[in-house]
């Protein structure tokens, strides 16, 4: 068979070089960025400009230098909001995670009765390999590691959002395009340090446990799969507990200072509007930043896994078996030079360029990837070698392996596209949702409603293709190096994603400070194309999480010692139906916990308009803090049933009813989840931009349907308003939950084939 | 083995015996009804009452004698609409009939090549059975029957539906509790006909075709199945069409008569009141009716086909062979029973009795049947007989099958007693819903759906409880009798899902004459209660979907030879995610029809509120006419794409990508529809019901929300217009997408086999 052109010590330099480049890249942005003084002192020489012209410029009198004080003020408060409820939250996930550490150790260690002797290998019974206590202890410590890297890329993510929300503010003075590149290069800060400390920690871990495996890499790689399992359940919660926090805000803002108050959005007598910020830096940015982290160490982890078992993990070919490590590593470099291109080639000199920027990163990012796995592929693969395919060998080709990514990279253009036609104003799509609220906000949803069902269609077509093409060709490993070629331009994909919360966030700082009506209408622009770029993300994350989670699934059911799923047994056919039926159990969860939490801050904000006086003429002061509470007190409450539901399934479902059953849990959740989430994101993002049309009134329709405060506007707002849990709580979680229960099941893989299923054997 | 207790001679009579029971007892019913004069001449006699009494107690002062010649001559409009609606369609329903037996035809005919000679068995290699020819043409002539006899059942319905309504505003007057037992028996004539014809129909096809066919029984069967595919092929066309006329006209009407104009429902100025109200009959009664006559028949065929392999089949035991019959039989007297206690035994005498009292008929129903299945299974069945289990054949007991049937019949029970739960206004989720309206309609919107998600849970794990103990006991024969176990009360389920709709337009009819509101206020309170009831139904219907479809499906997967459906092959996971994809391409369409549909319609009732002078004031009549027309056009327009999404998937699928993929599709639109559908009914429901509460203020709570008018009213009237679509367009249609699908394909599956799959064989 032969083994691979690339040899293992480059593969082993290039990999962490890779990873320190994208590290380095990442603060370089970074540095950039903090060139942006908030301080008015010493600011002209820093900033390039007087910032006396910036006050004379200003048409309503608002002082410059107030407004720069007053901006370093809200950050200030943002981001202690934000850290304050992150460290809150981290409490609850340390309790969670060190108890669920200790179920993996248990579990997995009773598998053979905490023998400490070895055994005969699961898949190749003639050698001996490590025994189970060794694979529950190095499981748990990947567990602990993934989840501590998930924490930490969310956390830094939140910092640098917070940290360039306000700089986006004051750029947005110079014009819309020094704006546009702080806060695209705060998103490519997040991007590129969660994607290269996820490849580092990785990397080092294999390298780490490599030292006690030695030669026994399957059970090597069976212990990296925990580094997913922490990974995703942090996110998990992340998701869960911020979307809750971003929306019960938000939807409380909106709901007495828009619709009853008729105050603008961010209007700094909302006493929500603080909590409604911080939402966005630890739902948008901290929760997404966890997710799609999840998604990147569980396609790798699953593709790790089936390596493993592959000819390259039986002949110990290392270079071959880091293949998706290597991937990983051409990403990051593909995506810095596309990161140039919007930062440095072309420069953003009108609102109606922000979109076709964002749009041209992501064209330029998967033509160039695709490139980069040519290369990989045939550098770092042998010429033929086989892969397990449930009980059989696979012989594949290392140019069959380039279209399996190739395939899951270009699906992916396919998602974002759909989804960009689907959200954008600029389409017809969304300017016939807006039409319809001509006639109120009852055909706004309906239509609303029909838009997301109908965005479903071609993402779905385009996963279906991917796994075709990549599953005929090479089996489950093709699946999951598909997901890591949807995920291998994961630094770009965070960046334009990131760069929405950062954007909306400049425009309440804006709003907040007194700034000028044209600096808010540059970061709404900015902000309107950050709604597009946000469904694009999820998307992104919604379809590599279809591919990641039936990679999973595939490696489960192989480490389970079970060659088929066959629909027609009830033990599967019930797994079948119940498991489309938990998406809808968690959306139910989680929109009703954003339901709640949303009233008790609307009675908040409504007693304070009632309470504190002059608050409307805006001689008082709101009580931001107590509205801060209510978010993270329901947040940290609400996140618990839901989050329970997708860790307990697995277990009892596994424990109760076996493999099997299981297997058909994870198949129908998989299948139902990603249309859930597919629509609910996208009618989300829909009214959002309906609405933000209507107030852009850029065309002769849409200015017919405005201005704001209209009636058609106000039935935008309500759609807007609904579509708040869809497009931040439920949808985005729904891709976590289908990941995290299949990448769950896999590491208890020998568990439950050792001790589930007790239920049958009575 | 031996045989059943019963005779063959005994089965042949009691089957028609028993039909004829239930038409004779539906014509019962009809003539009671009749006994309602809705002219006043003549009158006092017969309705033992004095008409000036009546009169007299007419506070407001409108005259008796003239509002029964008004409710006559809107009884007339409304049938006059209904019945020249339901002609259109069925001209356009010809159409498409005669082409589709065209095509059953000759892909069928094309298995064998139209030879004429005798072929080996498909199953009993040694046997010779009919050639396909044959099958071909018996199948032709079952689509043609069952397509005949569901349209017959739609119309019978919305004949004595449209005969009722008036009349069941006329008994208002005597008290909540005549006008009950009139919508109630009206309801039951529709109920028992419909099950009767069903049964008959059947039975008479299968005795005529058994002169050809012999001791073919599998082939017999096999072509007995194209009674399935017409009926619900038309049941198809019924929802949708009628779905899209109903929702598009009560959408219009409310939008601009509640919202904009305020005025009531139903109010005689409103233009597109009639066509609401027609609506009403030709989708509720007429589409619901054909829905569940498909279901019926798709359940005794799914159930025939698979028997006609089996021991009984193999040995031809008529009487074992006929248990799906008979235990419809056996319904039909039970049924009977059943509405005895509502009509005659239990009195309505008070508002709140009304919602016991239907539950009352699910409770007595369900347990008078659990005897009767114990009945028939000990007499019909043989002690031990086998039964085919892809590829195997499976040994079962009598009373095991017992099992079966009565574990569909309970569930069916469980998911409508859940429904009533989250549907029915005397419960806290719909009161939270209500409450939610405090805080405007975005909050009534998210908590709506989310009590639509949640209300998922128990049906779903009801259903999976069905089917995992009916497929351990008996394989695929044991889910489609407890199909047919869920189905088997239908005559009782059809009373009291009928009764909805006439409640519903007897009051329209009272508001349209203008009688004293205390009159409207029981047909109100009438109406509240079907809302519920028609949730219940819908709940059935769709439980008896899945079951039926999963027996549909396991049926096309015998037939078209396949012995597994492994989820882990490529072939079969693409089918699977874009079969459940499809529910959502299907609920896009018909929710974005309904909202086009009521666009135009506002923009006619708008025009004709500034047009027509006088309107407003109640001195120039409006122009029904036109709205009839708008919504007739758009619903026979609209209804031909989701048809064809339905109607040609399997077609294509299984041509293109062979009997594996459609497997996928099939099992993938099961478990994933069955969640929408339901999902989709009861938030609608809940909405509907949550703004009655709210204008019922029937208790403190519900009084502070109200009156009509307020701003928590407004937020429940957006609330229940966008739930319109949802529980009667898309939602009750997606039940008809999944069983058409699985019973389109068991039926074409000799074609698939042979020549289906051609991308592949490339």
């Amino acid at each position: 068979m032969g083994g691979a052109i690339l040899s293992e010590f480059l593969t082993q330099t290039l990999i962490p070089v890779a990873a320190v480049v994208g590290i380095g890249f990442a603060l370089l942005q970074w540095l950039l960025v903090s060139r942006v003084k908030v301080t008015p002192s010493g600011v002209s020489s820093n900033n390039g400009y007087n910032e006396q012209l910036l006050v004379e410029a200003d048409e309503e009198g608002v002082d410059g230098r107030q407004a720069v004080i007053k901006c370093a003020e809200i950050q200030n408060a943002i981001s202690e909001g934000a850290t304050s409820f992150l460290f809150t939250e981290y409490k609850y996930l340390g309790v969670f995670t060190v108890c669920f550490a200790a179920i993996i150790f248990l579990f997995l260690g009773s598998v053979e009765n905490f023998s400490t002797k070895s055994q005969p290998c699961t898949y190749q019974k003639e050698k001996m390999c490590k025994p189970a206590i060794a694979t529950a202890l190095f499981s748990t410590v990947s567990f602990l590691l993934g989840a501590l890297t998930s924490v930490i890329s969310g956390f830094l993510g939140m910092k640098i959002a917070t940290y360039a929300n306000a700089r986006t503010t004051l750029e947005a003075r110079k014009g819309v395009g020094k704006a546009f590149i702080t806060a695209f290069r705060s998103g490519a800060v997040m991007g590129f340090l969660l994607a290269a400390n996820g490849l580092l920690v990785l990397y080092i871990t294999i390298n780490v446990f490599k030292i006690y495996y030695g030669d026994d890499w399957e059970g090597l790689f069976e212990a990296i799969t925990g580094y997913g399992l922490g990974g995703s359940s942090m996110a998990l919660f992340g998701r869960v507990g911020g979307g809750i926090y971003t929306k019960a805000a938000d939807v409380g803002a909106d709901l007495v200072g828009k619709i009853e108050q008729n105050i603008p959005e961010d209007d700094p007598r909302n006493p929500a509007v603080i909590a409604d910020n911080v939402g966005d830096n630890v739902g948008d940015i901290a929760g997404m930043g966890s997710d799609l982290f999840g998604s990147y160490a569980e396609s790798s982890c699953a593709a790790l896994v089936i390596a493993s078992i592959s000819s390259f993990g039986n002949s110990h070919d290392f270079t071959s078996m880091c293949y998706p490590l290597l991937i990983s590593s051409m990403g990051i470099l593909v995506c810095l030079i596309t990161t140039l291109f919007a930062t440095d080639i072309f420069e953003i000199k009108a609102v109606k360029e922000i979109e076709p920027s964002l749009k041209r990163q992501l064209i330029i990012s998967t033509v160039l990837m695709t490139i980069g796995i040519a290369i990989v592929s045939l550098l770092c693969l042998p010429k033929t070698f086989t892969i397990y395919d449930f009980g059989s060998a696979k012989a594949v080709k290392n140019w069959q392996l380039f279209f399996c990514v190739a395939v899951g990279l270009w699906a992916g253009l396919v998602i974002g596209y759909v989804t960009e036609y689907y959200t954008s104003n600029a389409y017809s799509p969304v300017q016939e949702v807006a039409q319809s609220c001509r006639t109120g906000a009852a055909t706004n949803v309906i239509f609303g409603l029909a838009l997301g069902y109908k965005s479903v269609i071609v993402p779905i077509f385009a996963i279906a293709v991917a796994i075709f093409v990549s599953f005929s060709l090479a089996a489950m490993y093709g699946i999951a190096v598909a997901a890591l070629g949807m995920l291998s331009t994961i630094a770009t994909g965070l960046a334009i994603d990131a760069y929405g919360p950062i954007s909306d966030n400049a425009g309440g700082i804006a709003e907040m400070a007194g700034m000028n009506h044209k600096i808010r209408e540059r970061t709404d622009a900015l902000d309107a194309a950050g709604n597009t770029t946000a469904a694009i993300g999820k998307g992104f994350a919604i379809g590599s999480a279809a591919l990641v989670s039936l990679a999973l699934f595939g490696a489960f059911v192989s480490r389970a010692a079970i060659t088929k799923v066959d629909v027609l047994t009830p033990k599967v056919i019930i797994g079948l139906i119940v498991g489309a039926m938990l998406p809808y159990w968690f959306s139910a969860m989680t929109m009703k916990s954003v339901g709640s939490a949303a009233l008790k801050m609307v009675e908040e904000v409504r007693r304070q308009f009632k309470n504190i006086p002059g608050l409307m003429e805006g001689t008082a002061k709101p009580d931001y803090a107590t509205c801060v509470k209510i978010s993270t007190d329901a947040s940290l409450k609400e996140m618990i049933p839901p989050g329970a539901l997708v860790m307990l399934t697995p277990l009892i479902v596994g424990i109760l009813f076996g493999v099997e059953t299981l297997s058909g849990v994870l198949a129908g959740a998989l299948v139902s989840g990603v249309q859930v989430a597919i629509s609910a994101s996208n009618t989300g993002g829909a009214w959002d931009n309906a609405k933000k049309y209507i107030e852009a009134g850029a065309s002769k329709a849409a200015r017919e349907l405005g201005p704001k405060g209209s009636d058609a506007h106000k039935a935008a707002v309500i759609g807007d308003t609904i579509g708040d849990p869809l497009k931040d709580t439920s949808g985005p979680s729904l891709n976590i939950l289908i990941k995290l229960m299949a990448v769950e099941s896999l590491v208890f893989a020998p568990f439950f084939a050792t001790h589930g299923g007790i239920l049958f054997k009575i």
